[in-house]
């Protein structure tokens, strides 16, 4: 569908029936409107894609009421104009405004730390506007010694179920998966390793670790470099260097371990080309960032190929 | 680190030193306390992980300096009973809590819909409260005809750069992967297909079209099940069914569209076993849910194998 932006991009997203009512509102409103209130004090800044954008300061000093007023009296003025939604940005001690906004059919649209967004939908149907991150992400470290063939498995301390599993936790925001999963296996269990390839991802929905949203579960392969353990008695019951094969063989694992422990076996025996996704960095066409890009390893002759037969 | 949940799980994440002070905390706070305000009116609730929670009720009457001054006097009870964190549910028509809250040191956690839910460190360090969802997550699908060997591409009305790439988008909340590329496939382009495997990942981070959130982009191979192109007008400026080397060949695509091209000519002619992520669903260890698992396909024998040598 085709989404908006508040101050972004395109978002290429499912297209709805009601896709036409954005390019309708886009020419009805060229970009040049704006509203400012009679004392400078609310202010919209219009952007590209039909919407408008209300950044209240944090020395905004009306009062509810007439903060009420005022949002209601530009609402009317930006719907006559065609514009389809607004953004309302809202410093948290000046949080006495969103409910005023709220009656007015404003939601929340995120908040973080010092400041929320809100929004409201003025466009036809039902809104287009882009939801905000739906998933944590979640990393394992599978640290495999390929010349003993032992694995690196913990035991949770506060699990009921104490099961075998790969080291592992939640990214930070901006961290890379592979940093995550280095960064997991040296706090929880002392071993310093070095990222080799994903093996393996898991999609869950409705989390309740998760606030309700969606969780990715990454595994990777990882290269130990130290092999003395030290684990954190506070996360972990047990760590151990277990022999991949008991690892297959027990029952006292999750579903999810035991596969990637016979994944780690095959790879082992056939060669890990067969089993990792290997990463590469590559800028990003549109914005001029990197990004990190994970698939199946080509052999040299494709990797070079421009459409030979 | 070993994070706390508000009502939720413990979360392996980073082990770092403060992972001390929430056993102490959970030692000095044995679950059993809660405070309950003279009127009734601010209750907390304590949870298994040295926190407590609060919710105010959507007809809660205080004034909002009253409701700071029981806020603060409860905080004091709950440090001194050693409670490490304190969670604020604010229905969005309450938002008149949120400033005292704030002036008491609670930032916000996160925000949906219509309400808010804030949070306060009391307990040693830094916060070690888990954070929310961090990425958003898109997905293109990559359909490619067997026996035509021609391959679905789109061009993007809205880009600056009208490169070749394949039909995608962000993936709605509680979404299965496979179902936002099938989905996002159809309503671009019109062509029904159906979700094979997964064939690459890209993480990328800051994204201006995420709200400065991380976002996850991931392709799936597609198999066509019809031919007839019907294309979104309003997202796309072409679709066309294009010969898989010409993709290969052309200049005029991104890199990410370049490398899954030939992936792709290289498990058309080796066997997509060589570049697939097959998907199965399996039963979560400890919540009952469901989740879907996706790896390097194993052979039959190892996944059969319970530890042979």
């Amino acid at each position: 569908m085709l989404r908006l932006r508040s101050g972004g991009f395109w978002c290429a997203a499912p297209a709805r029936p009601g896709c036409l009512g954005l390019l309708a509102g886009l020419r009805r409103a060229p970009g040049a409107s704006s509203l400012h209130a009679s004392a400078g004090e609310l202010q919209g800044e219009p952007d590209r894609y039909g919407g408008v954008s209300v950044r209240l300061g944090p020395l905004e000093r009306l009062d509810a009421a007439a903060f009420q007023r005022r949002l209601q009296a530009a609402i009317q003025q930006w719907r006559s104009e065609g514009r389809v939604a607004v953004w309302l940005h809202i410093p948290i001690l000046q949080s006495r405004f969103i409910a005023p906004a709220a009656s007015l059919g404003f939601c929340f649209h995120h908040a973080e730390s010092n400041s929320s967004t809100l929004t409201l939908w003025l466009g036809e149907g039902p809104s287009r506007l882009p939801g905000y991150a739906t998933h944590q992400v979640g990393v394992a470290g599978a640290v495999f010694d390929e010349s003993t063939r032992k694995i690196l498995v913990v035991q949770d301390r506060n699990k009921l179920k104490n099961m075998w599993k790969f080291p592992g936790g939640l990214s930070e925001p901006g961290e890379d998966i592979g940093d995550t999963a280095v960064r997991e296996v040296f706090e929880e269990t002392g071993i310093k390793a070095e990222f080799r390839s994903l093996l393996s991802i898991r999609q869950q929905h409705t989390n309740p670790g998760a606030f309700g949203k969606s969780d990715m579960y990454i595994i990777c392969r990882l290269k130990p470099h130290s092999f003395t353990i030290n684990f954190c008695q506070h996360e972990c019951l047990r760590c151990e260097w277990m022999d991949l094969k008991d690892l297959i063989r027990t029952e006292n694992t999750t579903p999810i371990t035991s596969r990637v422990a016979r994944l780690l076996l095959y790879g082992h025996r056939e060669g890990f080309d067969k089993i990792d996704l290997s990463m590469e960095e590559l800028p990003a066409v549109y914005t001029g960032l990197f990004y990190k890009l994970y698939h199946k390893e080509l052999p040299e002759n494709y990797k070079i190929m421009t459409g030979i037969d």
